[in-house]
Protein backbone atom coordinates (compact mmCIF):
# COMPACT_ATOMS: atom_id res chain seq x y z
CA UNK A 1 0.00 0.00 0.00
CA UNK A 2 1.23 3.38 -0.56
CA UNK A 3 -0.26 4.83 2.14
CA UNK A 4 1.74 3.18 4.59
CA UNK A 5 4.94 4.08 2.72
CA UNK A 6 4.56 7.52 2.73
CA UNK A 7 3.53 7.53 6.29
CA UNK A 8 6.58 5.61 6.69
CA UNK A 9 8.63 8.21 4.98
CA UNK A 10 6.49 10.87 6.59
CA UNK A 11 7.98 9.58 9.89
CA UNK A 12 11.62 9.78 8.44
CA UNK A 13 11.24 13.17 7.58
CA UNK A 14 9.99 14.15 10.97
CA UNK A 15 12.44 12.44 12.75
CA UNK A 16 15.07 15.02 12.67
CA UNK A 17 13.33 17.64 13.59
CA UNK A 18 12.33 15.22 17.03
CA UNK A 19 15.66 15.15 17.48
CA UNK A 20 16.16 18.60 17.76
CA UNK A 21 18.45 18.27 14.13
CA UNK A 22 17.94 20.56 11.17
CA UNK A 23 13.97 22.13 11.09
CA UNK A 24 12.09 19.87 8.34
CA UNK A 25 9.32 21.62 5.97
CA UNK A 26 5.93 21.61 7.07
CA UNK A 27 3.38 19.74 5.14
CA UNK A 28 2.07 21.10 2.46
CA UNK A 29 -1.76 21.43 2.26
CA UNK A 30 -3.33 20.65 -1.21
CA UNK A 31 -3.38 24.43 -2.19
CA UNK A 32 -0.36 24.83 -1.55
CA UNK A 33 1.02 22.35 -3.09
CA UNK A 34 -0.89 23.56 -6.56
CA UNK A 35 0.51 27.09 -6.15
CA UNK A 36 4.01 25.83 -6.23
CA UNK A 37 3.24 23.59 -9.07
CA UNK A 38 5.08 24.30 -12.49
CA UNK A 39 3.55 25.03 -16.02
CA UNK A 40 4.46 22.11 -16.93
CA UNK A 41 2.17 20.02 -14.21
CA UNK A 42 -1.07 21.60 -16.25
CA UNK A 43 -1.94 20.44 -19.52
CA UNK A 44 -3.98 22.66 -21.91
CA UNK A 45 -7.76 20.88 -22.51
CA UNK A 46 -7.61 20.25 -26.16
CA UNK A 47 -10.24 22.15 -27.76
CA UNK A 48 -11.53 19.17 -30.26
CA UNK A 49 -12.34 17.07 -26.56
CA UNK A 50 -14.13 20.73 -25.05
CA UNK A 51 -17.69 20.32 -25.12
CA UNK A 52 -20.07 23.83 -24.57
CA UNK A 53 -23.45 22.62 -23.11
CA UNK A 54 -25.52 26.26 -22.68
CA UNK A 55 -28.40 26.10 -20.36
CA UNK A 56 -30.67 28.95 -20.02
CA UNK A 57 -28.60 30.31 -16.77
CA UNK A 58 -24.70 29.63 -18.08
CA UNK A 59 -23.13 27.29 -19.51
CA UNK A 60 -21.41 23.68 -18.92
CA UNK A 61 -18.01 22.73 -20.14
CA UNK A 62 -17.16 18.55 -20.39
CA UNK A 63 -14.53 17.10 -20.99
CA UNK A 64 -14.69 14.68 -23.89
CA UNK A 65 -12.73 11.07 -22.68
CA UNK A 66 -11.42 9.43 -26.22
CA UNK A 67 -9.06 7.29 -25.06
CA UNK A 68 -11.82 5.35 -23.33
CA UNK A 69 -14.83 5.74 -25.39
CA UNK A 70 -13.57 6.78 -29.19
CA UNK A 71 -16.31 5.58 -31.24
CA UNK A 72 -19.12 7.13 -28.72
CA UNK A 73 -16.77 10.61 -28.12
CA UNK A 74 -17.07 10.64 -32.40
CA UNK A 75 -20.86 10.33 -32.13
CA UNK A 76 -21.24 13.25 -29.50
CA UNK A 77 -19.04 15.37 -31.40
CA UNK A 78 -20.93 14.40 -34.89
CA UNK A 79 -24.77 14.87 -33.38
CA UNK A 80 -23.29 18.75 -31.72
CA UNK A 81 -21.94 18.79 -35.45
CA UNK A 82 -25.14 18.83 -36.68
CA UNK A 83 -26.65 20.68 -34.29
CA UNK A 84 -28.98 18.09 -32.79
CA UNK A 85 -28.85 19.06 -29.11
CA UNK A 86 -30.01 22.29 -30.10
CA UNK A 87 -33.40 22.89 -28.82
CA UNK A 88 -33.43 19.78 -26.88
CA UNK A 89 -33.96 20.03 -23.22
CA UNK A 90 -33.09 18.44 -19.60
CA UNK A 91 -35.70 16.18 -18.74
CA UNK A 92 -34.95 14.44 -15.98
CA UNK A 93 -32.87 15.50 -12.86
CA UNK A 94 -32.94 12.61 -9.63
CA UNK A 95 -31.69 14.06 -6.43
CA UNK A 96 -28.07 12.68 -5.49
CA UNK A 97 -28.00 10.65 -8.86
CA UNK A 98 -28.29 12.29 -12.37
CA UNK A 99 -29.49 15.00 -14.78
CA UNK A 100 -30.43 13.85 -17.96
CA UNK A 101 -30.56 15.14 -21.23
CA UNK A 102 -31.85 14.68 -24.47
CA UNK A 103 -35.01 14.49 -26.87
CA UNK A 104 -37.72 14.09 -24.55
CA UNK A 105 -40.26 13.65 -27.27
CA UNK A 106 -38.15 11.42 -29.74
CA UNK A 107 -39.03 13.33 -32.21
CA UNK A 108 -35.79 15.27 -33.79
CA UNK A 109 -34.20 13.25 -36.45
CA UNK A 110 -30.87 12.51 -36.82
CA UNK A 111 -28.94 12.56 -39.74
CA UNK A 112 -25.25 11.72 -40.31
CA UNK A 113 -24.49 10.32 -36.53
CA UNK A 114 -25.43 7.35 -35.14
CA UNK A 115 -28.45 6.78 -33.18
CA UNK A 116 -26.68 3.82 -31.24
CA UNK A 117 -23.57 1.96 -30.93
CA UNK A 118 -21.68 -1.08 -29.62
CA UNK A 119 -20.95 -0.60 -25.59
CA UNK A 120 -17.51 0.99 -24.43
CA UNK A 121 -18.25 0.16 -20.93
CA UNK A 122 -14.50 -0.46 -20.61
CA UNK A 123 -11.08 -1.02 -22.30
CA UNK A 124 -8.18 -3.14 -23.09
CA UNK A 125 -5.61 -2.53 -20.88
CA UNK A 126 -2.51 -2.03 -22.53
CA UNK A 127 0.97 0.13 -22.19
CA UNK A 128 -0.90 2.97 -24.37
CA UNK A 129 -2.75 3.95 -21.58
CA UNK A 130 -1.66 6.11 -18.27
CA UNK A 131 -2.56 4.79 -15.31
CA UNK A 132 -1.79 6.58 -12.05
CA UNK A 133 -3.28 4.07 -9.34
CA UNK A 134 -4.43 5.92 -5.72
CA UNK A 135 -2.83 2.78 -3.68
CA UNK A 136 -6.02 2.90 -1.72
CA UNK A 137 -8.76 0.25 -1.37
CA UNK A 138 -11.40 0.74 -3.60
CA UNK A 139 -15.40 -0.54 -2.69
CA UNK A 140 -16.08 -1.35 -6.46
CA UNK A 141 -12.87 -2.19 -8.33
CA UNK A 142 -9.50 -3.63 -7.42
CA UNK A 143 -7.16 -0.90 -8.18
CA UNK A 144 -8.33 2.57 -8.70
CA UNK A 145 -6.42 5.17 -9.94
CA UNK A 146 -6.85 7.70 -12.39
CA UNK A 147 -5.86 7.97 -16.43
CA UNK A 148 -5.53 11.66 -18.15
CA UNK A 149 -7.12 13.60 -15.44
CA UNK A 150 -10.67 10.78 -15.08
CA UNK A 151 -11.13 8.50 -12.45
CA UNK A 152 -10.76 4.95 -13.51
CA UNK A 153 -10.13 1.50 -12.69
CA UNK A 154 -7.64 -1.47 -14.18
CA UNK A 155 -7.92 -5.40 -13.46
CA UNK A 156 -4.90 -6.29 -14.56
CA UNK A 157 -6.00 -10.06 -14.24
CA UNK A 158 -8.69 -9.38 -17.01
CA UNK A 159 -6.46 -6.43 -18.68
CA UNK A 160 -9.25 -3.99 -18.64
CA UNK A 161 -9.75 -0.49 -17.51
CA UNK A 162 -13.01 1.52 -17.37
CA UNK A 163 -14.12 5.03 -15.99
CA UNK A 164 -15.61 5.38 -12.59
CA UNK A 165 -19.03 7.20 -12.34
CA UNK A 166 -17.75 10.01 -9.44
CA UNK A 167 -19.47 13.25 -9.62
CA UNK A 168 -19.71 15.21 -12.67
CA UNK A 169 -18.85 12.09 -14.76
CA UNK A 170 -20.80 12.19 -18.21
CA UNK A 171 -22.37 9.02 -20.22
CA UNK A 172 -24.64 7.72 -22.50
CA UNK A 173 -27.88 6.54 -21.51
CA UNK A 174 -29.37 3.20 -22.67
CA UNK A 175 -32.20 0.92 -22.56
CA UNK A 176 -31.98 -2.31 -21.76
CA UNK A 177 -29.88 -3.73 -24.42
CA UNK A 178 -26.18 -3.33 -23.90
CA UNK A 179 -25.82 -1.46 -27.62
CA UNK A 180 -28.94 0.75 -27.06
CA UNK A 181 -26.98 3.77 -26.11
CA UNK A 182 -24.66 5.70 -27.59
CA UNK A 183 -25.05 9.52 -27.13
CA UNK A 184 -28.14 11.44 -27.81
CA UNK A 185 -28.74 10.56 -24.29
CA UNK A 186 -26.32 12.01 -22.27
CA UNK A 187 -26.31 12.32 -18.49
CA UNK A 188 -24.23 13.59 -15.97
CA UNK A 189 -23.75 12.21 -12.29
CA UNK A 190 -24.68 15.00 -9.45
CA UNK A 191 -24.89 12.69 -6.04
CA UNK A 192 -22.82 10.54 -4.75
CA UNK A 193 -20.88 8.15 -7.05
CA UNK A 194 -23.52 5.32 -8.22
CA UNK A 195 -20.18 3.26 -8.90
CA UNK A 196 -23.15 0.17 -9.71
CA UNK A 197 -23.04 1.61 -12.94
CA UNK A 198 -19.60 1.19 -13.83
CA UNK A 199 -18.87 -1.38 -16.34
CA UNK A 200 -22.65 -1.05 -17.37
CA UNK A 201 -23.00 2.22 -19.50
CA UNK A 202 -20.62 4.01 -21.02
CA UNK A 203 -18.95 7.08 -19.71
CA UNK A 204 -17.43 9.44 -22.28
CA UNK A 205 -16.39 12.21 -20.45
CA UNK A 206 -16.52 15.03 -17.09
CA UNK A 207 -17.93 18.15 -16.26
CA UNK A 208 -14.94 20.53 -15.71
CA UNK A 209 -16.47 23.44 -15.45
CA UNK A 210 -20.24 24.67 -14.70
CA UNK A 211 -21.73 21.96 -13.57
CA UNK A 212 -24.09 24.05 -10.41
CA UNK A 213 -26.03 24.80 -13.70
CA UNK A 214 -27.33 20.83 -13.81
CA UNK A 215 -26.82 20.18 -10.04
CA UNK A 216 -29.02 22.91 -8.94
CA UNK A 217 -31.77 22.38 -11.26
CA UNK A 218 -35.43 21.35 -10.05
CA UNK A 219 -35.83 17.79 -9.09
CA UNK A 220 -38.41 15.99 -11.20
CA UNK A 221 -41.24 14.68 -9.37
CA UNK A 222 -42.14 12.01 -12.07
CA UNK A 223 -40.75 8.22 -11.83
CA UNK A 224 -36.74 8.37 -11.83
CA UNK A 225 -36.46 11.99 -11.06
CA UNK A 226 -38.10 12.59 -14.63
CA UNK A 227 -40.08 16.39 -14.96
CA UNK A 228 -43.30 15.45 -14.98
CA UNK A 229 -45.01 18.40 -17.43
CA UNK A 230 -43.10 19.71 -20.54
CA UNK A 231 -43.17 23.19 -19.33
CA UNK A 232 -40.26 21.83 -16.57
CA UNK A 233 -37.71 20.66 -19.07
CA UNK A 234 -34.97 23.03 -18.92
CA UNK A 235 -33.77 24.18 -22.78
CA UNK A 236 -30.59 23.61 -24.14
CA UNK A 237 -29.89 26.67 -26.45
CA UNK A 238 -27.02 24.92 -28.04
CA UNK A 239 -23.73 22.78 -27.91
CA UNK A 240 -21.02 23.43 -29.39
CA UNK A 241 -17.12 22.11 -29.59
CA UNK A 242 -14.93 24.59 -28.82
CA UNK A 243 -12.69 23.78 -31.75
CA UNK A 244 -15.80 24.91 -34.07
CA UNK A 245 -15.90 28.57 -31.93
CA UNK A 246 -13.51 31.63 -33.49
CA UNK A 247 -10.15 31.03 -31.14
CA UNK A 248 -10.94 34.89 -29.29
CA UNK A 249 -14.46 32.34 -27.71
CA UNK A 250 -12.52 29.10 -27.26
CA UNK A 251 -12.62 28.49 -23.15
CA UNK A 252 -8.74 28.55 -22.45
CA UNK A 253 -8.94 25.68 -19.49
CA UNK A 254 -6.12 23.87 -18.22
CA UNK A 255 -5.97 21.05 -15.66
CA UNK A 256 -3.94 19.58 -13.39
CA UNK A 257 -1.81 16.62 -15.06
CA UNK A 258 -2.66 13.74 -13.29
CA UNK A 259 1.09 11.35 -14.18
CA UNK A 260 2.65 14.25 -12.29
CA UNK A 261 5.09 14.06 -9.17
CA UNK A 262 2.90 17.17 -8.05
CA UNK A 263 -0.45 15.14 -8.88
CA UNK A 264 0.94 12.36 -6.25
CA UNK A 265 1.94 15.49 -3.91
CA UNK A 266 -2.10 16.97 -4.72
CA UNK A 267 -3.29 13.70 -3.91
CA UNK A 268 -1.69 12.80 -0.73
CA UNK A 269 -2.54 16.06 1.05
CA UNK A 270 -5.84 15.52 0.60
CA UNK A 271 -5.53 11.86 1.67
CA UNK A 272 -3.74 12.95 4.68
CA UNK A 273 -5.33 16.34 5.55
CA UNK A 274 -2.67 18.07 7.74
CA UNK A 275 -4.41 21.37 8.08
CA UNK A 276 -5.00 22.37 11.68
CA UNK A 277 -8.55 21.84 11.47
CA UNK A 278 -8.40 18.16 10.97
CA UNK A 279 -8.28 16.51 15.00
CA UNK A 280 -8.02 13.09 13.34
CA UNK A 281 -6.34 13.28 9.69
CA UNK A 282 -7.71 10.09 7.73
CA UNK A 283 -4.90 8.54 6.23
CA UNK A 284 -7.36 7.02 3.44
CA UNK A 285 -8.66 8.84 0.28
CA UNK A 286 -11.57 7.08 -1.65
CA UNK A 287 -11.35 7.24 -5.75
CA UNK A 288 -14.56 9.89 -6.20
CA UNK A 289 -13.29 12.42 -3.48
CA UNK A 290 -10.57 13.45 -5.15
CA UNK A 291 -11.15 16.84 -7.51
CA UNK A 292 -9.24 17.16 -10.65
CA UNK A 293 -8.03 20.74 -10.36
CA UNK A 294 -8.90 22.83 -12.96
CA UNK A 295 -7.98 26.85 -14.19
CA UNK A 296 -8.04 29.44 -16.28
CA UNK A 297 -4.21 30.29 -17.25
CA UNK A 298 -2.82 33.71 -17.22
CA UNK A 299 -2.38 34.98 -20.46
CA UNK B 1 -17.05 -11.65 3.64
CA UNK B 2 -20.58 -11.76 3.67
CA UNK B 3 -20.84 -11.15 -0.10
CA UNK B 4 -18.82 -14.36 -1.17
CA UNK B 5 -20.80 -16.37 1.07
CA UNK B 6 -23.97 -15.03 -0.17
CA UNK B 7 -22.75 -15.74 -3.53
CA UNK B 8 -22.40 -19.33 -3.39
CA UNK B 9 -25.82 -19.35 -1.61
CA UNK B 10 -27.28 -17.95 -5.00
CA UNK B 11 -25.01 -21.01 -6.86
CA UNK B 12 -26.58 -23.68 -4.32
CA UNK B 13 -29.84 -22.09 -5.04
CA UNK B 14 -29.78 -21.82 -8.79
CA UNK B 15 -28.69 -25.24 -9.01
CA UNK B 16 -31.88 -27.56 -8.76
CA UNK B 17 -33.52 -25.19 -11.51
CA UNK B 18 -30.27 -26.00 -13.58
CA UNK B 19 -30.94 -29.85 -13.26
CA UNK B 20 -34.95 -29.21 -14.41
CA UNK B 21 -36.15 -30.26 -10.81
CA UNK B 22 -38.24 -27.45 -8.72
CA UNK B 23 -38.49 -23.99 -9.93
CA UNK B 24 -37.06 -21.14 -7.80
CA UNK B 25 -38.12 -18.54 -6.82
CA UNK B 26 -36.26 -15.33 -9.29
CA UNK B 27 -34.68 -12.84 -6.69
CA UNK B 28 -36.37 -10.10 -5.59
CA UNK B 29 -35.66 -6.53 -6.60
CA UNK B 30 -35.57 -3.98 -3.79
CA UNK B 31 -38.57 -2.51 -5.18
CA UNK B 32 -40.04 -6.01 -4.01
CA UNK B 33 -38.75 -6.82 -1.08
CA UNK B 34 -40.11 -2.76 0.63
CA UNK B 35 -43.11 -4.19 -1.25
CA UNK B 36 -43.54 -7.63 0.71
CA UNK B 37 -42.24 -6.13 4.02
CA UNK B 38 -44.66 -6.53 7.20
CA UNK B 39 -45.72 -3.98 9.35
CA UNK B 40 -42.57 -4.50 11.97
CA UNK B 41 -40.11 -3.98 9.36
CA UNK B 42 -40.84 -0.01 9.68
CA UNK B 43 -40.12 2.24 12.32
CA UNK B 44 -42.27 5.07 13.04
CA UNK B 45 -40.05 8.21 13.29
CA UNK B 46 -40.24 9.72 17.11
CA UNK B 47 -41.78 13.15 17.35
CA UNK B 48 -39.05 13.89 19.57
CA UNK B 49 -36.20 13.30 17.16
CA UNK B 50 -37.84 14.65 13.93
CA UNK B 51 -36.85 18.33 13.32
CA UNK B 52 -39.01 20.31 10.43
CA UNK B 53 -36.57 23.01 9.17
CA UNK B 54 -38.97 25.31 6.53
CA UNK B 55 -37.54 27.36 3.91
CA UNK B 56 -38.94 29.38 1.89
CA UNK B 57 -39.81 26.71 -0.96
CA UNK B 58 -40.56 23.60 0.90
CA UNK B 59 -39.89 21.46 4.07
CA UNK B 60 -36.70 19.64 5.52
CA UNK B 61 -37.28 16.84 8.06
CA UNK B 62 -34.80 15.41 9.86
CA UNK B 63 -34.28 12.77 12.27
CA UNK B 64 -31.87 13.52 15.19
CA UNK B 65 -29.35 10.75 16.13
CA UNK B 66 -29.42 11.14 20.23
CA UNK B 67 -27.71 7.77 20.37
CA UNK B 68 -24.69 8.91 18.82
CA UNK B 69 -24.43 12.76 20.17
CA UNK B 70 -26.92 12.96 22.88
CA UNK B 71 -25.50 16.42 23.83
CA UNK B 72 -25.68 18.25 20.61
CA UNK B 73 -29.19 16.86 20.23
CA UNK B 74 -30.45 18.18 23.32
CA UNK B 75 -29.23 21.16 22.38
CA UNK B 76 -30.31 21.89 19.18
CA UNK B 77 -33.84 20.67 20.29
CA UNK B 78 -32.90 23.39 23.41
CA UNK B 79 -31.92 26.01 20.32
CA UNK B 80 -35.41 25.05 18.62
CA UNK B 81 -37.51 25.57 21.70
CA UNK B 82 -36.25 28.72 22.36
CA UNK B 83 -36.67 29.94 18.45
CA UNK B 84 -32.92 30.68 17.89
CA UNK B 85 -32.93 29.32 14.29
CA UNK B 86 -36.43 31.22 13.39
CA UNK B 87 -34.89 33.97 10.46
CA UNK B 88 -31.87 32.62 10.54
CA UNK B 89 -30.87 31.66 6.94
CA UNK B 90 -28.65 28.80 5.00
CA UNK B 91 -25.40 31.25 4.13
CA UNK B 92 -23.11 29.12 2.47
CA UNK B 93 -24.40 26.04 0.22
CA UNK B 94 -20.81 24.51 -1.66
CA UNK B 95 -21.51 22.09 -4.93
CA UNK B 96 -20.90 18.20 -3.94
CA UNK B 97 -20.30 18.95 -0.73
CA UNK B 98 -22.36 20.90 2.53
CA UNK B 99 -25.41 23.43 2.35
CA UNK B 100 -24.96 25.36 6.26
CA UNK B 101 -27.58 27.62 8.30
CA UNK B 102 -26.98 29.53 11.51
CA UNK B 103 -26.07 33.03 12.73
CA UNK B 104 -24.10 35.01 9.85
CA UNK B 105 -23.98 38.00 11.23
CA UNK B 106 -23.24 36.24 14.94
CA UNK B 107 -25.45 38.89 16.73
CA UNK B 108 -28.86 36.62 17.46
CA UNK B 109 -28.52 35.99 21.31
CA UNK B 110 -28.82 32.36 22.42
CA UNK B 111 -30.51 32.06 26.10
CA UNK B 112 -31.03 28.77 27.28
CA UNK B 113 -28.89 26.40 25.30
CA UNK B 114 -25.14 26.38 25.09
CA UNK B 115 -23.22 28.17 22.39
CA UNK B 116 -20.70 25.19 22.30
CA UNK B 117 -20.35 21.72 23.51
CA UNK B 118 -17.60 18.88 24.18
CA UNK B 119 -16.88 17.53 20.57
CA UNK B 120 -19.36 14.18 20.26
CA UNK B 121 -16.80 12.56 16.95
CA UNK B 122 -17.54 9.17 18.28
CA UNK B 123 -19.29 6.89 21.05
CA UNK B 124 -18.40 4.35 23.05
CA UNK B 125 -19.05 0.68 21.27
CA UNK B 126 -21.32 -1.17 23.85
CA UNK B 127 -23.65 -3.59 23.36
CA UNK B 128 -26.40 -0.88 23.81
CA UNK B 129 -25.44 0.08 20.44
CA UNK B 130 -27.44 -1.79 17.29
CA UNK B 131 -25.41 -2.23 14.56
CA UNK B 132 -25.94 -4.03 11.52
CA UNK B 133 -22.77 -4.77 9.30
CA UNK B 134 -22.50 -4.57 5.80
CA UNK B 135 -20.09 -7.09 4.66
CA UNK B 136 -18.72 -5.23 2.17
CA UNK B 137 -15.27 -3.17 2.26
CA UNK B 138 -15.41 0.78 3.11
CA UNK B 139 -12.50 2.97 2.26
CA UNK B 140 -12.13 4.70 5.79
CA UNK B 141 -13.35 2.37 7.96
CA UNK B 142 -12.86 -0.94 9.78
CA UNK B 143 -16.19 -1.75 9.74
CA UNK B 144 -19.22 -0.15 7.74
CA UNK B 145 -22.82 -0.80 8.57
CA UNK B 146 -26.13 0.78 10.01
CA UNK B 147 -27.35 1.50 12.96
CA UNK B 148 -30.92 2.64 13.76
CA UNK B 149 -31.16 3.56 10.29
CA UNK B 150 -27.89 5.52 10.15
CA UNK B 151 -24.31 5.15 8.16
CA UNK B 152 -22.11 3.88 10.64
CA UNK B 153 -18.72 2.80 11.34
CA UNK B 154 -17.52 0.08 14.10
CA UNK B 155 -14.02 -0.32 14.82
CA UNK B 156 -14.16 -3.23 18.10
CA UNK B 157 -9.94 -2.57 18.46
CA UNK B 158 -10.54 0.66 19.72
CA UNK B 159 -14.38 -0.01 21.21
CA UNK B 160 -15.79 3.50 19.33
CA UNK B 161 -18.52 3.71 16.68
CA UNK B 162 -19.39 6.62 14.86
CA UNK B 163 -21.78 8.40 11.99
CA UNK B 164 -20.63 8.63 8.39
CA UNK B 165 -20.67 11.40 6.23
CA UNK B 166 -22.96 10.09 3.20
CA UNK B 167 -25.30 12.23 1.28
CA UNK B 168 -27.91 13.66 3.50
CA UNK B 169 -26.06 13.52 7.11
CA UNK B 170 -26.60 16.26 9.16
CA UNK B 171 -23.78 17.72 11.52
CA UNK B 172 -22.87 20.58 13.73
CA UNK B 173 -20.14 23.41 11.67
CA UNK B 174 -17.34 23.96 14.57
CA UNK B 175 -13.74 26.48 14.31
CA UNK B 176 -10.54 24.82 14.74
CA UNK B 177 -10.69 23.83 18.33
CA UNK B 178 -12.65 20.52 18.79
CA UNK B 179 -15.22 21.99 21.07
CA UNK B 180 -16.05 24.81 18.86
CA UNK B 181 -19.27 23.50 17.57
CA UNK B 182 -22.40 22.47 19.81
CA UNK B 183 -25.20 22.94 17.51
CA UNK B 184 -26.13 26.99 16.69
CA UNK B 185 -24.61 26.30 12.90
CA UNK B 186 -25.33 23.18 10.96
CA UNK B 187 -24.78 21.69 8.00
CA UNK B 188 -26.13 19.08 5.24
CA UNK B 189 -23.77 16.89 3.38
CA UNK B 190 -25.34 17.59 -0.17
CA UNK B 191 -22.60 15.47 -2.65
CA UNK B 192 -20.42 13.04 -2.71
CA UNK B 193 -19.75 11.74 1.05
CA UNK B 194 -16.49 13.63 2.00
CA UNK B 195 -15.78 10.86 4.38
CA UNK B 196 -12.24 12.56 5.59
CA UNK B 197 -15.15 14.65 8.20
CA UNK B 198 -15.69 11.15 9.62
CA UNK B 199 -14.52 11.82 13.34
CA UNK B 200 -13.72 15.15 13.30
CA UNK B 201 -17.38 16.66 13.24
CA UNK B 202 -20.87 15.76 15.20
CA UNK B 203 -22.95 14.54 12.95
CA UNK B 204 -26.05 14.46 14.94
CA UNK B 205 -28.85 13.50 12.52
CA UNK B 206 -30.03 12.86 9.14
CA UNK B 207 -31.98 14.55 5.99
CA UNK B 208 -34.94 11.84 6.00
CA UNK B 209 -37.59 14.30 3.07
CA UNK B 210 -37.15 16.84 1.48
CA UNK B 211 -33.07 17.67 1.17
CA UNK B 212 -34.61 18.74 -2.62
CA UNK B 213 -35.26 22.04 -0.84
CA UNK B 214 -31.29 22.06 0.01
CA UNK B 215 -29.48 20.67 -2.76
CA UNK B 216 -30.88 22.82 -5.31
CA UNK B 217 -30.11 25.98 -3.61
CA UNK B 218 -27.85 28.39 -5.97
CA UNK B 219 -24.17 27.71 -5.34
CA UNK B 220 -22.34 30.58 -3.07
CA UNK B 221 -19.58 31.91 -5.40
CA UNK B 222 -17.39 33.10 -2.30
CA UNK B 223 -14.54 31.22 -0.62
CA UNK B 224 -15.84 27.60 0.54
CA UNK B 225 -19.29 27.96 -1.49
CA UNK B 226 -20.68 31.17 1.29
CA UNK B 227 -22.61 33.51 -0.38
CA UNK B 228 -20.94 36.54 -0.85
CA UNK B 229 -24.47 39.28 -0.15
CA UNK B 230 -26.19 39.08 2.13
CA UNK B 231 -29.73 39.49 -0.11
CA UNK B 232 -28.93 35.89 -1.76
CA UNK B 233 -28.95 34.08 1.56
CA UNK B 234 -31.84 31.77 2.05
CA UNK B 235 -34.01 32.77 4.80
CA UNK B 236 -35.26 30.11 7.29
CA UNK B 237 -38.94 30.74 8.25
CA UNK B 238 -38.97 28.48 11.70
CA UNK B 239 -37.56 25.44 12.61
CA UNK B 240 -40.00 22.61 14.83
CA UNK B 241 -39.68 19.40 16.79
CA UNK B 242 -42.53 17.76 15.46
CA UNK B 243 -43.59 16.57 19.40
CA UNK B 244 -44.12 20.28 19.82
CA UNK B 245 -46.37 20.80 17.02
CA UNK B 246 -50.75 19.70 17.03
CA UNK B 247 -50.76 15.83 16.73
CA UNK B 248 -52.61 16.80 13.71
CA UNK B 249 -49.63 18.42 11.91
CA UNK B 250 -46.86 16.20 13.11
CA UNK B 251 -45.43 14.14 10.04
CA UNK B 252 -46.80 10.65 10.16
CA UNK B 253 -43.60 9.08 8.76
CA UNK B 254 -41.94 5.36 8.96
CA UNK B 255 -37.91 4.61 8.36
CA UNK B 256 -37.38 1.00 8.16
CA UNK B 257 -35.70 -0.60 10.50
CA UNK B 258 -32.46 -1.79 9.67
CA UNK B 259 -31.85 -4.31 12.43
CA UNK B 260 -34.47 -6.92 10.47
CA UNK B 261 -33.75 -9.14 7.48
CA UNK B 262 -35.88 -7.34 5.47
CA UNK B 263 -32.96 -4.92 5.47
CA UNK B 264 -30.41 -7.39 5.34
CA UNK B 265 -32.59 -8.51 2.00
CA UNK B 266 -32.87 -5.43 0.85
CA UNK B 267 -29.14 -4.33 1.14
CA UNK B 268 -28.14 -7.29 -0.81
CA UNK B 269 -30.59 -6.69 -3.34
CA UNK B 270 -28.95 -3.00 -3.92
CA UNK B 271 -25.64 -4.73 -3.47
CA UNK B 272 -26.17 -7.25 -6.52
CA UNK B 273 -28.79 -5.69 -8.89
CA UNK B 274 -29.88 -8.50 -10.62
CA UNK B 275 -32.26 -6.70 -12.68
CA UNK B 276 -32.35 -7.29 -16.13
CA UNK B 277 -30.82 -3.43 -17.00
CA UNK B 278 -27.92 -4.71 -15.46
CA UNK B 279 -25.11 -6.50 -17.23
CA UNK B 280 -22.87 -6.69 -14.84
CA UNK B 281 -24.24 -6.81 -11.54
CA UNK B 282 -21.38 -5.24 -9.13
CA UNK B 283 -21.54 -7.99 -6.17
CA UNK B 284 -20.54 -4.90 -3.88
CA UNK B 285 -21.83 -1.95 -2.63
CA UNK B 286 -20.28 0.70 -0.85
CA UNK B 287 -21.50 1.97 2.72
CA UNK B 288 -23.29 5.85 1.16
CA UNK B 289 -25.01 4.11 -1.69
CA UNK B 290 -27.69 2.25 0.77
CA UNK B 291 -30.51 4.48 1.27
CA UNK B 292 -32.84 4.29 3.83
CA UNK B 293 -36.34 3.71 2.65
CA UNK B 294 -39.16 6.20 4.48
CA UNK B 295 -42.73 6.01 3.58
CA UNK B 296 -46.24 7.76 4.90
CA UNK B 297 -48.10 4.91 6.05
CA UNK B 298 -51.48 4.58 5.02
CA UNK B 299 -54.25 5.59 7.80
Amino acid sequence: MRTAHLLALAFALAAPLAQGLTPVEKPRSSAEILEASAPGDWRRIDDENLMLLTLPKGQVLIELAPRFAPQHVANVKALVRERYFDGLAVMRVQDNYVAQWGDADAKKPIRSARKTLPAEFFRKLDDTLAFTPLGDVDSYGPEAGFSMGLPAVRDVARAEAWLAHCYAMVGAGRDTAHDSGGGPELYVVIGHAPRHLDRNVTLLGRVVQGIEQLSTLPRGTGALGFYEKPSQRVAIRRVRIAADLPVAQRPRLEALRTDTATWTAFVDARRHRREEWFIEPTGHIELCNVPLPVRIPKQ
